[in-house]
C-alpha cells in the first residue's frame, strides 16, 4: 500500500506524464500535482508541443488554492520563454510555498536555473524525488535535447534461434497478439518508424499504428540507397502518414522526382554506395524527429548497431526454433566474444506467450 | 508454510529422490518416507543401479516401526524381480498399513501392477499425490524405459542474436559463471555428453564435470563421420571418462583401429556420408546410455532438431549482441514460420546475469 509522502504525489504526477507519452513530439512528458493541506487541488500534464505545460494546467485547476500549496513536478520548471511563459514564474506568481521536483532539466545549459529562480523567490525547493523513474521516462527527450539526434529504439520479433522469418521470408507470425499489441503501442510512442527497403519490397507494410483505440502514426522512414521503392507501395500511396526516404547522392534523379511528386520526402545521406546512417540521423533530428522505432530487417539492424546509433532494444522472442538464414542482426560481427555489444539495465518479462528482453546497448567506443 | 498432509511427506520424498539425480544410471530416481503416528520413522532414496530401492532403505531404517505405518513413495513400488526382490512384497512383509504413491510406473506393461499387489494384500493405496512433479523428475527415465532411446537435453549458451561464438570462433565466454556452474551440474545429471567433431577440433574440450564438489563425468560422445578426431585430443588421451565416437561405414578403418587402440569406442551409424543420428541414438540406448546432454555446435544441434531427437532444451542467453555467422542452430530451416518447432511448458528465469529459457520441443510429426 502506498503511504502519504512526497513520493505518493510524485508517483501520481509521473503517471499523468506517462499517459501523454507519444503526443508531445520532441517535447518532454511532464506531470504536475498541486497539494494543499492534504487535498489535491490541481493536476496537469503537458499534452502537446506549443500548448500549456503541466504546471499551467495544474495551476489553472487549483486557482486561488495554489497560494501556499506544494507543487509536485516531474521535470524542473522551465525558466526560459519558449512557446509559453516560463513555468517558474507562473509558480512564483501563483504563490506556491514549496516545489518538489523529480528530475532536473537534462540540457546542461539550462539545468538548475528553474530551481534557482524558485529558490531566489523564497520558495522551498526539493529535488530528486523519484528522479531515476522520471529520467527514464524522458530518455528519448533527454538524448534529443542534448545531441540533436533522434533516440532510436530497436524492436525485433524473433524465434529463440534469432530468426525474424522462415527461410522463404515468411514471417506471419513470429510473436503472438500480446507482443504485437505492445509493438503498435510503441509506434504510438515514437515520432518515426524506420525500416529497410527489403522489408517494404517483401511485405509492403503500412507501418501505421493499429491499436484498440486510435493511436498516432509515426513518420515512416525507409532506408533505400538505390531508390527501389515502388510508387505503388502503401507507404507511398496510402497517404495515411508522412513518409521520408533515405537515399544517397547516387540514386536516380528521375525516380526521386517521381517519389517527391507522390508526396514523399527524400533525404540525401552521403554519397557512398550505402546510406550514411549517422548523417541520416542528423538530418532526421533537424526535421525535429526526436525518436525512432527501428523495425528493420537484419541488415539495417546490424548496420545501425555497428554505427552505434541504437539507444535501446526491445527484443521479443517467440518460444520456437525455425532455422534458416534470416537473422535479426546481419552484420560481419565482432572478432572476439569479449567485443560483443553488451546490454545494460536488462529487464526480462513475458509478453503473453512470448519473452521480452529490454536493455540499453553499451558501445565499446564508450561514447554513450 | 507447509502444512502437515500427504503432500508434506511426499515433497520430502521427492527431495530425497532429487538429491540422487545423475547417480542412478538408467534407473529412475525414487524417494521414500515412512511415517507412523506423526513421526517420520524411515527415509530412503534409490542411490545406485543394482543396489537397494528407496523403499528398502526406508524400511531398514524404520525396522519394526514400519508395522502399521504409511509409506510415501515417489514412484509405484516395483512388482517384478530385478536386481532386488520386488518392493511391493517388501512393503507387504513389513506390515505397512498404507502406501501413498506420486507416479505410477511409466512402462505401460507394468504400470499399476505394484499398486494392485499392495491392494490385494489389504494395504490402503493412494496414488497421484504430486504426480506431475514426480513424473517430470523422471522425464529422462520415462523416455528411455518406454522407447529404449536416450533422453536428449540440448543446452546452448548464445548471445541475444543467437550466436554461440564470435565470427572468428572465439567463444570465451558467452555466458557468466552462474550459467556455467549450472551446465556442469547438468553434465552430472546426464549419462552422456555429446558434441560434434568441429567443437573438438576448435576447442579441444575435456567434456568433464567440473563442479565445486566432485561430480560424475558423463560418457563423452563425439559425432565424427569422417573420423577426423586427433589422437591427441583430450577426450582420447586424458582417460578421465569413457569416450564413444559416432561415425559411418565410410570412415577410415586404420584410423578407427588407432582410436580403438587408444581406448575409444567407435559406433557405426549408417553408411551414408553423414551419421544417421536416429541409428546413433538407438545404439547408444542399447549401450544403456539413457540420457544425453547435447552441447553441439550449430550444425549438430540443427541436425538433431531436424531428426526430432531433442527432448528438452535449456537455452542460456547472455545479454549481448555479437553478430557473425556462428549460430546455435545451423540447418536449412522451415519453409513457413508456422512450421517452426514450438516449445511447450516454457519457463524463463535468470541464471546470474544471463537469461535461461527451458522448454520441450513439439514436433510437427506429432510423434512426441
Amino acid at each position: 500500500m502506498k503511504v502519504l509522502n512526497d513520493k505518493y504525489y510524485m508517483q501520481l504526477a509521473l503517471e499523468l506524464a506517462a499517459g501523454a507519452e507519444g503526443q508531445t513530439g520532441i517535447n518532454p512528458i511532464v506531470g504536475c500535482v498541486i497539494v494543499k493541506n492534504g487535498n489535491i487541488v490541481g493536476m496537469g500534464a503537458h499534452l502537446k508541443r506549443g500548448e500549456g505545460h503541466a504546471e499551467v494546467h495544474a495551476l489553472a485547476m487549483a486557482g486561488e488554492k495554489a497560494r501556499g500549496a506544494t507543487a509536485y513536478v516531474t521535470l524542473e520548471p522551465c525558466s526560459h520563454h519558449g512557446h509559453t511563459p516560463p513555468c517558474a514564474n507562473r509558480l512564483i506568481d501563483a504563490g506556491v510555498a514549496k516545489v518538489v521536483v523529480a528530475a532536473t532539466d537534462p540540457n546542461p545549459q539550462v539545468s538548475g536555473r528553474g530551481l534557482q529562480r524558485l529558490f531566489d523567490n523564497g520558495i522551498v525547493v526539493v529535488s530528486g524525488v523519484l528522479q531515476e523513474q522520471a529520467e527514464r521516462m524522458n530518455e528519448k527527450f533527454n538524448k534529443y535535447i542534448t545531441t540533436g539526434m533522434p533516440y532510436v529504439t530497436l524492436k525485433t520479433a524473433s524465434t529463440l534461434d534469432g530468426k525474424i522469418a522462415a527461410r522463404t521470408g515468411d514471417s506471419r507470425w513470429v510473436t503472438g497478439p500480446v507482443a504485437r499489441e505492445q509493438v503498435h503501442t510503441l509506434r504510438h510512442r515514437h515520432q518515426g518508424i524506420m525500416v529497410g527497403i527489403e522489408t517494404v519490397i517483401a511485405d509492403d507494410p503500412s507501418l501505421t499504428t493499429r491499436t484498440a483505440t486510435p493511436g498516432l502514426h509515426p513518420v515512416r522512414i525507409v532506408a533505400d540507397s538505390m531508390l527501389r521503392l515502388p510508387l505503388t507501395a502503401k507507404v507511398v500511396s496510402d497517404r495515411t502518414a508522412r513518409t521520408i526516404i533515405l537515399t544517397t547522392d547516387n540514386s536516380d534523379a528521375a525516380k526521386r522526382a517521381q517519389l517527391e511528386e507522390a508526396g514523399v520526402e527524400v533525404l540525401t545521406c552521403g554519397s557512398g554506395p550505402h546510406i550514411d546512417l549517422t548523417v541520416a540521423m542528423e538530418l532526421l533530428g533537424r526535421l525535429e524527429i526526436g525518436s525512432i522505432l527501428l523495425e528493420g530487417g537484419g541488415r539495417l539492424n546490424g548496420a545501425m548497431l555497428e554505427n552505434e546509433l541504437i539507444d535501446k532494444v526491445i527484443l521479443y522472442y517467440a518460444a520456437k526454433i525455425v532455422g534458416g538464414p534470416v537473422g535479426a542482426f546481419t552484420f560481419p560481427g565482432m572478432e572476439r566474444m569479449a567485443d560483443a555489444v553488451r546490454l545494460r539495465d536488462v529487464e526480462v518479462d513475458m509478453a503473453g506467450e512470448d519473452i521480452r528482453v529490454v536493455g540499453y546497448p553499451v558501445y565499446s567506443s564508450g561514447t554513450r
